[in-house]
């Protein structure tokens, strides 16, 4: 099988490139990019050393036909304008945001402008996802956040110990800016240095995060979500808590995550007493996760590290995309990270 | 006036003497160590040119007698011992956590065995407290945590805008944790990785927490509080978040923390919009605060950066200092950061 | 074919865990250590989530006998202990010194104390070397600065266009100091800082440089070797230079290089104007190399980016034991590296 | 006195604002930048707290009129022409390149053009130079390696100890390449990667080397120089070699460097077997050096640490000043690095 990327010239579309570069049943077909079409491909991935003299193409529905897959790597608002000329038997999966949202009002809310609908969403974790997924010749992969905290937080909603007031804080490296030249981006800002940005319920991915936790809960979950920039270039650990259901105990919640997760390739739960740490997940489709109890505080304490670019998304895409089509769940991707 | 710093070859004691070089009023007398004692201090703080050429000595009453002024850098315990046989006109500052808590029964469930006591604490922000620090010759500076939080938060609290379910997440440079020979503290384990720890209601500080902002909140404030190693060597960035009471609008808390803050000298609310750095105040005696209202989640959200050695250890130290001592608050104070 | 690795604890150890995991022809056996004898892999590999239960025997030739290969990574001095018990017809492949000095005085001088031996050199790149290493049981891993330098200078050393006056000034990531737990290791030590140590021709990589380079030039070749420990945690950019012979043109060298290079699955010549980084190669077991002529200054500079714990150490190991195996050289070695 | 800054919104003009800030006989007057003309500096240099509101003004000669000192922070060429409208009485410091090269040829083959002409060279460490600087108006402020090599090798070619065959390789931190909006200085790039750039005799800064040393060596000094970038924003270690002359010792080596280097106020020779890390000097103006001789190879090693901002722009820039107004020399520059 074949798949096109568009968008290759940015960070999620080297990973993409670097995943499929090991992945025995899918190759490597067109490469598109806006501004950098007609460079090669080296001037913008320079550790991808097989693919350094690729030279990209403009993103066009001409240069992304005939492909099996086609992995929209592009930005908001581009996708569906690329995705409509595409064939209905293409698999198309789309890593950015404008097919995620179930509510047009939420994507007016958060995105602004008109929704373009809704696919079904690439997190086979979430229970009864899977057979959604394989069916399915379109995906919308989830935000690099919204993967952490729902993987984070879903045992303890499905299993119904956990209350709809969710506080979470989440580090990220800088890479899930993207490559846009912004001065808080370059390295002498960012070294040595943790920021928060998009305070006060306004970042984007917090719509998602609701969609994604408020069935299992049964009720609107409401998400208070800070995010922070830490100076890496990889990897989000997110903090997750919720008010603990009453009578809830540490055993009970243990239990539920381990079930929740035992069966999953790419949750691992961690031994009792060790914590995440996204050096853990780096370059892996891995999320490694761990929980407790606050009782003096009354609340849920679930952390997660997954690298934003993989498991949180191009390997999630990949993960998707083997179910749409029909390979085993794990094919191609690492379940190792690079450390230290 | 002379002081003597007893752990100086740690990084609480280093910053206590990079401050103290540029304090005009303060000269520096005896530097004391544990295993280090004999050893030029220069083996230690490779930075502090103009000392290196000195000698530390044991930390004994012996060598710390005969000065105004006492630091207290030492691992949590020491300083009791210590500080028992110096004299009652001699100022006695105390960077650990033992005079630190009011109720011996917080103290032993978070830090064992039985309560030195309680000492004036030296968070002179704190509604009231600038008072009791200049009547006293013993001051508990506060842990670099609970500093930040408490700033954070003191204004909501104090104006009665916020309840007590307070939700804190907080990343922290690597010097937080001192010069322990640890494996999870090797450079090659904290770069390119945020890591959590503490997780649980477990961390030392948060009775300090606790105990600071319930006389604000005239009730009990239960803190959930996490903390994330972060790949910098110095600065804390906390958010802070806590229910909202009914009514209050985003004004009125704008207005609040203004009023908080407008006369303190190293208190520094933002412009609204922006959001703190830790590179804001590197080396620095400033906190940078912003604070926000999230409607849709119901929560105040405040979030504070500082220099954990500096305004969260060995520069709040100083600053409390000058109070006690009859000296400007600010002297030998820096309030400018180093950055990029 | 089944391998047990001594010294799965460090940080060698550990890459070559993660390269062996996706080897389709090398099966993991034994796994010991020194210390850490009777833990789980987990708690020294996080990162290893497949091997994490997997718990560590003693360093004894029990443990280690009964498989085909056995990779030995341990501290200078240990290998040649343990080898000595191991049979003959088990490949040996050691990423320590022991075996890689041909001179006993060098050895002494540099390590001191009797020479233990030597061994094919695992080097294939250097001419003649792949032969050696297709006929043998027994390998040494060149350590990872010389990796770098001679793979950086023997192109131009083997056209004859360099003269013996070699300077070399290299940047380290702090993992190839291993998991020592030494004050200037620690993460608030390196972050933010770059740092010499070794200097003036002590550096025990220095006469294995000499080693690899004098009978490529046909003379005595001299090393000034100055690392640096360079805040990251893998990578090595070495800058090598070397006088130019009289008559050299930037053609000539560029042609000698692309001779050198062109058959050589990890060896990437960039295209030129393009200087190597470090991150080219996080992970990969390529390196990334440059050349120019400094016309001014008379001399070749080549510029060398490897990752030293892949091609510096476990994947070079792997690289060479595929060759004494009968395995394609590229098999479970990945090209590409993880960015950004 | 006041001074005003032109480009106060980059580095080097932050910079020269934190130092002004501390300096008891400087006032800071206009601010003036380029693009950003019109908007608070608290915009572009967060860190500095007591100057956020300040308003900054064009870069033109009415701005800039009515100080008794103007600092040029500017891209390479606008010095001339701001400086050429600035009054005669006026005490002029060119943090840029325009007049710091005395061969119009080397102007033209590295920079291209027009030379500006050529001011009083901001080094006083240079032997002479004090009193040049003591009765100028205008100063052309040294670049930051060339401040780093020639104080690393300015006592050895003093003494006569040293070749004309020089190799230097230094390690910069990011800031030294300004705020410019490239994407190889994003925080994902740099950070966990070490890179070369500048390489074979083509970096600007070499003929400022040459210009330095070869009086001293009474020839023609060359300079073999190799860039790197390093995952820092602030410091520069540079490692410096050149063919040590026939009969010199290890002891006249030191003694040399110590003759060299005792009176001055800002060059720390650190005790034998001490390296220089960058950490030493953050935030500083000092310099951290040390030398020895490599035997075998027949090499003077010198390494030296500086902060590129504060001794190798900023801080070299006021400590000339200062001579020039008549100051003590060492008036308001740290001699302390911020550490750890």
């Amino acid at each position: 099988m074949r798949a096109a990327i568009a968008g290759a010239s940015g960070y999620a579309g080297g990973e993409l490139l670097r995943l499929l570069l090991s992945h025995p049943e899918i190759e490597i077909g067109a490469l598109t990019a806006g501004s950098s079409a007609g460079s090669p491909l080296g001037a913008h991935q320079p550790h991808l050393a097989p693919l350094a003299d690729r030279i990209l193409g403009d993103t066009t529905a001409d240069t992304l036909a005939g492909h099996d897959i086609v992995f929209l790597a592009l930005p908001h608002g581009r996708s569906a304008v690329v995705a409509a000329e595409l064939g209905e038997d293409t698999l198309v999966v789309d890593c950015g945001a404008d097919f995620r949202l179930t509510d047009p009002v939420a994507w007016d809310r958060f995105y602004g402008g008109t929704h373009a609908g809704t696919w079904p969403y690439g997190l086979p974790e979430l229970p009864g996802q899977r057979d959604r997924l394989r069916a399915t010749r379109r995906i919308a992969v989830p935000g690099c956040y919204p993967t952490a905290v729902t993987l984070a937080l879903f045992p303890a909603f499905a299993a119904g110990l956990a209350g709809p007031d969710v506080v979470v804080v989440a580090a990220t490296g800088t890479s899930g800016a993207g490559k846009s030249l912004k001065p808080n981006l370059l390295g002498s800002e960012v070294m040595g240095s943790v920021s928060a940005y998009g305070v006060g319920g306004v970042h984007r991915h917090i719509p998602e995060m609701e969609q994604n936790l408020s069935p299992l809960a049964g009720e609107p979950v409401k998400v208070s979500f800070t995010p922070m920039l830490a100076p890496m270039s990889r990897g989000i650990l997110a903090t997750c808590t919720a008010p603990v259901r009453p009578g809830t105990t540490a055993q009970v919640l243990r239990e539920a995550y381990e079930t929740a997760t035992k069966d999953e390739p790419f949750l691992r739960l961690l031994p009792e007493g060790v914590w995440p740490a996204t050096s853990m997940t780096l370059g892996a489709n891995t999320a490694a996760l761990q929980v407790t109890l606050d009782e003096r505080a009354g609340r849920v304490v679930a952390v997660i590290a997954i690298d934003n670019l993989t498991k949180g998304t191009a390997g999630g895409a990949i993960q998707s995309a083997n179910l749409a089509l029909g390979l085993p769940e794990e094919l191609g991707l690492p379940l190792n990270g690079v450390a230290p």
